[in-house]
């Protein structure tokens, strides 16, 4: 018995697979490009050996407990850390039983592919995971993280990952970047520039933020000019440990092009803390522009992770805190709320906006035809809840039609889940390799031009549009 | 010649086709649990046989006259009731003439499905419906009717049927399931609550309801706290009935969770008929959060039915009154709507909160992922004009990725179509065998997990979630 | 090597293809009826010699610009005229090899499918387009172009087109086709009237184009009983040019219906162009309600074609001019909007409203649902951006379980791209019988149902909708 079949995510039409699995054959073995994630340059740079299973696999995984506790299992029963003082499960074994008896409730979902992919293929197991084998499968995952091969640049290597990038906040110190350059190791790490925390009024300490950017930039943030300037600063000082790019996570896709007097008004009202929520609001949105702008001169390209309502659960937020699965995804406009930017910047093909949904219904309808005409934007991959084999194949069957294959941007596996990483490319490859399939056993595609594409789709397309 | 092939609704592709033959082998004949429907509960109480074909397949279904009148036939000519004085037809043979002639309007539809199903398994019907054939089948239909086998209890006893929910307005007596307890017929009927008359503000004869409802309880309805006191009585009558849930249908999903005093306040503009528009909404709202309060004490499943916009037709409202097919979708939020009763019991995991959609980018964008962390959210199966064979599928597809399927409930027939039941829970069985199948045959799924889950999604989890 | 295969567009597996092949087989060479269009009726009036490959094939076509401009090619580049004095290429062979070198960014859009078919059927090219091939493609058309077998009436009767319609605006004198109808030649022409000029406040010259209709029809359009008389006029006019339908393309699709009283009250305020943006809108709203309420007398079908933002970039309007690729869709209701007009004349069996949407949300949630109740509402076929396998596909999956199929009126090529004409409806045809050959395969429809079906899709239903 195998936990992975070769024809995994393969349609089941003979016809149709044969082409899949020819296609598919082409780019399985073809190295990692992570342009967009969220590892942990840590490990990378301490290359400590992974702690026990469920601290790596389990603990950190909101697709996981998010999962579990929506069929009533506490998240403290998970070992999953509170901001008070509640005790939670410290034992990885208990934690992993739990989830092990719970393993059926994954079923259909990407959680279990990936799981079911990190057991053979990283472990070695080819039992499925239940009660009853929890714990044999605990141990040989156990015994497997004491071993070196089973470190984070062995990892890394194993997985034949060419580039990954981390994402940063703004004052951060790349400490980690640094002692990767510094290793003499060969993995290419890069770093991304996510400055939410400087850029959004609403964040914790928002004013003691700017404070802090002004010290490290050596910029007078009390001022727009030296704001702007410290921005600049920090994304040089970030593309000096190989950024190709920022991030930025608002709530709404708002943009916004003020002259220079009012933005400067705006921050001033923003800085002082006399901004309204509109006023707030419409500062982010300005701030998408000005990045946008400096991305002209710096060439960073610029992602927008729009959409999601975070933290939905007050009283979950109050216990554990931020990124515990209460993030839900809200309809997002993108017609009206991009103008600004693409007005100000939206016709130069040397910028690269990178725009990402929530909310599929802005596939077909807005982004495709935006990113169909504007040479700026281009379409990030399904994203977050539909990072999955329906969400991908929606993603493909309501874009190509009006934007093509060549303005989308390859693969994201946005994770932190570092051992999940090849089955997350895997899984994306599969799945276009069973799109294109389905195109050419159509006869709407030549099989030389599936070939071309589907490398395109898993490998060239991410170097090219992150500039990596 | 045969109107239903064993092979109904499976895909085309061998390999597939197999595999959801084999999964529905397991379920075809499982018993039929409908936690939520319309059929009327005098029919199971006094069991006399059902009238003339038409007045028992035509002119009480709305899927029906909807589809001929969108296409020039008259509802009058079809039978259906007027509340003016206007004739209509009543010589059932010619309103089922009339439909037989225009049989083919429904290809593609599920009533096609479902009515062909009740030709050839309840009727024995082998030749297509049409003008050639309309009389020999009424004669035929008609004929049945009259013998015992056809009567309301041998048809549930026949339809294998462990237990039905019929839904009954708060100011309902019960009379007929009283009928039926003291009868000694072993049929599980079972009410629910639904007491929108007597939360809903703009219902026709609110004041007056609300009266009833004091009288009928002893309390005090002319206070916020007599008034909450009444719904509580009601919900303990109606669980001596069986009820296992109660069923709320507003045009949003609105909910509010107001302070005590701010709700007996809204209570009093409410019942004084001060409260505007807004308000009159915040009271719907409020109700809901209530609902679900009162939920945790008795362990009534709350279910959500928004997002119809009833009636949309003033003309046809004059002349024909409720139900008569001019109820139409609208976009529906939960998001933002579900927060405030999400935020006051939304993490209890012993309450049980349904929401369905007519607004199928809700799936998953916004259900499955609310579903798929609160414990008390369940998702309610494809519903009304999504109750079909594409519906259910595309309610898979979006909502299994993130909120798996043991946040589902089971299928719901929702109808008050008596004879058709066995046929939608036939589809839905078999919908969901080939959903399986799919994950089987691309390798997402075990063969034997896909059978143990389509054992859930056709019985086991109805009973669960419904506690039945 | 052949561009095109027979079985182009169908299902890879062998039993719903075999069945899809047989249904193609009995509609592939049944005539075009082409009811909505917007060809140039200059071209049948002249019968002139069509210029060269470039100025053919590429220039007018927006969806073939936008695609090369996102990817960073310049339109000057490809002979698109500009407003200002910017010069662009004229050099049909140098457009063309720029076309063809990235032919590749085509791959899965449907351009990619019209071309080859063109290139093949037209033209009797049978190798791949490409930077190798371009020269002597170009070759070889330009050379087909120069005979009479090309001219515009020569492919009218080659591509066995039963009927088409243009679209005129309401100003436009039909000069071409009265030329038309003079010459004695047999192909038929028709023109549909579409007065956005004359009644959208916002359209350029807006004041101007009501004195014009004022002189065209010796109706005093200073008043609104005078403007309402001059419509009908035109209309009148319309139908001597065989027009059975009216063309509205607003922003939303809202209707109003208000009193006579009101609604001359708003229209002096919007000839005196005293209106706001409001009562503009309000205004626009209305005048669907009375061109429906002048089609119940001289039968015309109402289209709308709602939710297209025109001209999204400022910058490329203003160098370029409208119908650049920059027109994006945006999120659009119905079920709110089209309630004056329903309230109004939907219930009227005789009259014909075709809805069409870029928003695919729509179709399933408030389209089908509303056709399949209103007598006079019927669902345009996929639109534009979803003019697409895919988003054919769609159509049928999200509207026929509740709208069926004779709520539908066949298929619009809606093209200004005469030589891709037949490219179009075969598409549209094979993807149409592939969805039924789906059903057939599944036993939701017997082969002969499916078999009337595929030739009411491709041919009946547009005849019957459009009184053609």
């Amino acid at each position: 018995m195998e936990l992975l079949d070769r024809d995994l995510l393969f349609p089941a039409d003979e016809r149709t697979r044969s082409i899949a699995r020819e296609l598919y054959g082409e780019v399985a073995s073809l190295p990692i490009v992570s342009p967009h994630g969220h590892t942990d340059p840590r490990w990378y740079a301490l290359d400590e050996p992974f702690p026990d299973p469920a601290q790596l696999l389990i603990v950190p995984d909101h697709y996981i407990f998010r999962m579990l506790f929506s069929q009533g299992i506490r998240l403290e029963a998970l070992g999953v850390p509170t901001r008070d003082d509640t005790q939670v499960e410290h034992d990885g074994r208990k934690i992993w039983r739990l989830f092990a008896e719970n393993y059926h409730l994954f079923r259909g979902t990407p959680t279990r592919l990936w799981f079911d992919y990190v057991l053979a293929n990283l472990f070695g197991i080819n039992t499925p995971l239940g009660a009853a084998t929890a714990d044999s499968h605990y141990d040989t995952i156990a015994g497997h993280l004491q071993s070196d091969a089973y470190r984070p640049r062995a990892l890394f290597e194993r997985f034949n990952i060419e580039v990954i990038a981390t994402t940063e906040g703004a004052l951060d110190d790349l400490r980690w970047h640094a002692m990767i350059r510094d290793s003499g190791w060969k993995g290419r790490v890069v770093t991304a520039y996510r400055p939410d925390a400087v850029v959004d009024p609403d964040f914790e300490g928002f004013a003691e933020n700017l404070h802090k950017l002004g010290e490290m930039t050596g910029e007078n943030t009390g001022t727009w000019r030296g704001y702007l300037a410290a921005h600049r600063s920090r994304r040089a000082f970030f593309k000096q440990f190989g950024a190709t790019s920022s991030d930025h996570g608002h709530l709404t896709a708002d943009t916004a092009n003020l002259s220079d007097a009012a933005a400067e008004e705006l921050f001033n009202r923003v800085r002082g803390g006399s901004a309204d929520e509109r006023e707030r609001r419409l500062f982010r949105a300005q701030m998408l522009t000005e990045m946008a702008k400096m991305s002209l001169d710096d060439g960073l390209v610029l992602q927008i992770h729009p959409g999601s309502w975070r933290n939905h659960s007050p009283g979950m937020f109050s216990r554990f805190g931020r990124d515990k699965g209460f993030d839900i995804p809200t309809r997002t406009d993108y017609v009206t709320a991009l103008k600004p930017l693409l007005d100000a910047v939206g016709l130069e093909p040397g910028l690269t906006v990178v725009a990402f949904t929530l909310d599929e219904s802005s596939y077909a309808r807005e982004l495709a035809p935006l990113a169909g005409v504007y040479p700026a934007l281009k379409l990030g991959p399904a994203w977050w809840f539909h990072d999955s084999p329906e969400g991908m194949r929606r993603f493909r069957e309501m874009t190509t039609e009006t934007a093509g294959f060549y303005n989308t941007v390859g693969f994201n596996d946005d994770t932190r889940a570092f051992p999940s990483i090849p089955s997350r490319h895997d899984v994306a490859r599969r799945v276009d390799c069973a799109f294109l399939a389905r195109l050419v056993a159509e006869h709407r595609l030549r099989e030389d031009e599936a070939a071309e594409l589907a490398r395109e789709l898993a490998y060239t397309l991410a170097k090219k549009a992150y500039r990596l």
